[in-house]
């Protein structure tokens, strides 16, 4: 069955700075999408800051399996109410793939509650991405590493909760690592965090990162049924021993929780 | 060393509903920190929602190395600069206790990434929270559980992340279980998620709710240094690898990253 | 595609003990089996302790999508090269239920680390297995939990490493709890640990867990590429970056390394 | 109170090899003791695998908080017995700290459950082990990395499960990476494997590889208390709830299960 992906671009760079514009003509979203495109059991389209909800309406993420994330020069201008949608989704099953610098992105920062800050820097340097486990789904037909010849550094300290395991790690020309590659799962969604992606180099257009692109999409997609959580009371004539209601409650029958 | 504690209530229930005031004259908050003061190795004080900035200033926070959280039905009166402020201090190391309805807490959500929701009945019946693992430190001298006569009851699905432990799993008079004690480490803070806690019974008087909260005090205690995180730049000169700057970039030399 | 499962079988209390051979007169091995090939895209066998190793021969493990472990009184009587010869497999990404008493099975152990041990009482009493995650693949079709009118009974502390999820938990009759699905990634094969399953019992009747086992094979057949690993050395002159070979070494140029 | 560490020492190569013998004269068991005996907290001794039960009687075992285990060329020479001893110590809450080479110790693999396999490499290449997380209590006092100018290369894949946290990042002359520093819990007993170790190469005497291992010693000493575990039965008269024995056992009453 086909996987519908979303692309989110915040497409803001590709309209201020010359470099990025002239890689990704038709922005770095457009890019990726087409990427994936390339495989017969992906259809996936892109939405973008600019668009009304940014594109990710309620109607858009129910038709979404997975949604890609890439944002930088603009967090802030994502609307918070979007971000909760976004999170309920994640939660719910969708997957969900944070690229480079996304991970200072609310949505990302929101499911990790952690400061998600790195150490970085720009010297069009060589980044080598080496596999920590050839077996994984994500890594397939990689090879032992991803070498991208210009890109910029992210070193750690990465401050992330611990990963459910790190698929790769970065080594850099000046000497620095990073956790590259991680996966989590948050209620029912898999979420993959995929570090290559920096707007003034051509990484989108390498065959391995479509690769992991490809495989990643194929391993967050939904399984199992999506569930709605809700915070309900349970009458007590509807627990599954008899009990007898005693003592001194705060709630009236059938009134909701506090928030 | 002395473990500096502040308890936080949110100090609602105890002015506007009959049974809490008669049961807590002082306060939940109060009378938790008087339970900790049993200990002389910890010296715990108490802030509510109504003090200046919840209580909770910076020069408070810097003066604390465990911060105990109680709310219910007033979360969403908590300022999200205070909950910015204590997420910060908990990533630096502050240890972090959550008390029943705090699963509904702003500071407890936002570190979880997850809606922490459940389920829950008011019917005033039994609890028994089964210890997991009689060695863990949070639950020296409770023995195999801790039985509570009346009590709310909480359900699962309980809408959090993986924990690190499940300290505690409750069985109720109803059948329900729920997993009522779990640590959680996020930055370098130690998270202590204690369900007991109903407002309208005497929980925080039982001598093994105290222990409980006595020793998840000391277990949480900061260890370690604390370390500022800030996403710095490191400039090419600084990698340990001589590099010659290459390409092209989006920053200026000494630019701050983008948030 | 068809999904290959091997149910393995102690086959000892069904020769050796009157209810367990009125209640399975094929034995359990072949009663579960059963059950799953009530799904068309599950194939299952069954072998026993009995057969030529064990049943588990190279043949066969490679033939294998998911093995099904029951055993109980025979653990000691599994020999250790067939337990390794399993392990490789499940790390090369073969699925693993284990079931019921199976927690002390050699190869669970192995896998976990652990004693595996808990408390237990025969007394023919009522279980109820709560679902945790109602989204999670292994619990799709069972609601709200599992009721097993008579079972023995299996008590929190179950000696584990912390699980990657706890897909149940157990109330019992008698007052106690245990965490009854448990799932592990170790390398690339997915464990399921699933208490219900004592042989004096009907059990594997029951509509509920066989509903659970054919989600569970599901979930837990093979993704991603077989890795077999195995300590290579890397040559200097295939290292990525060129190195010269400095200082003094233990080993010969080729020579294997220490195991 | 005084900390009480045993270091395991293999002594094969200080007997066999010139190089080894000639850096470490006294035995590398000895020089890394002595390393830790300069803290006044620490009391080190050693003992090696031609000691009377490999220096791991019972008694020394229960006069240890700490165990440092260093091996190489005889992993296969440890007794089963003493392994089955020392896990059962771990279990119950002492600190296993494993070095280098002891990745293929039987120990080790014991507690991972998997084969604990890497590439490796000796050129005498450079190696630069980065802080993941500079606030944890194994780093303070290093910096943002240790550089060690010589040592033998350990790559990725590294066959373990997930850590706890990943506390050190190596990048090597040659271009591999690899995670040098882990942290797991299994029962009670706190577990780091720290890579760094070579014995052709003075590692123990680096002051930065001394003070980890002396944060590492602090860091893992028990806490909470020592819990043996039995795997209990549980009489159907001392159950929390009244429950009448029903339906047909396997076991007759006091008799121990199955193992």
């Amino acid at each position: 069955m086909t996987i519908k992906v979303t692309v989110w671009g915040e497409n803001v760079h590709e309209k201020t700075n010359k470099v990025v514009a002239r890689i990704y003509p038709d922005g770095m979203h457009n890019c990726i999408a087409a990427g994936l495109n390339e495989d017969q059991d992906i259809e996936a389209t892109s939405v973008t800051l600019q668009d009304k909800e940014h594109g990710l309406t309620e109607e858009k993420l129910e038709n979404t399996d997975v949604l890609i994330w890439w944002g930088h020069a603009a967090h802030g201008d994502v609307a918070d109410e979007i971000v909760d949608r976004v999170q309920k989704r994640v939660l719910e099953g969708m997957g969900l793939l944070v690229l480079h610098s996304g991970h200072y992105a609310k949505i990302f920062k929101r499911l990790m509650g952690t400061t998600c800050s790195l150490k970085w820097r720009e010297a069009g340097e060589r980044e080598r991405l080496w596999v920590v486990n050839p077996g994984h789904p994500i890594v397939q037909g990689v090879g032992d590493y991803i070498e991208l010849p210009h890109t910029e550094m992210y070193g750690e300290p990465f401050a992330v909760p611990n990963p459910d395991e790190v698929i790769f790690i970065s080594a850099f020309e000046g000497g620095e690592v990073f956790r590259s590659g991680l996966v989590y799962r948050r209620g029912n969604g898999k979420i993959f965090y995929f570090r290559p992606g920096h707007e003034t180099y051509p990484i989108y257009y390498d065959d391995k990162v479509k690769r992991v692109l490809k495989n990643a999409v194929k391993w967050s997609q939904p399984e199992g049924s999506r569930w709605i959580d809700s915070c309900p009371c349970v009458p007590a004539d509807q627990a599954p021993n008899p009990i007898e209601v005693k003592g001194e409650g705060l709630h009236k029958p059938g009134e909701e929780g506090f928030k």
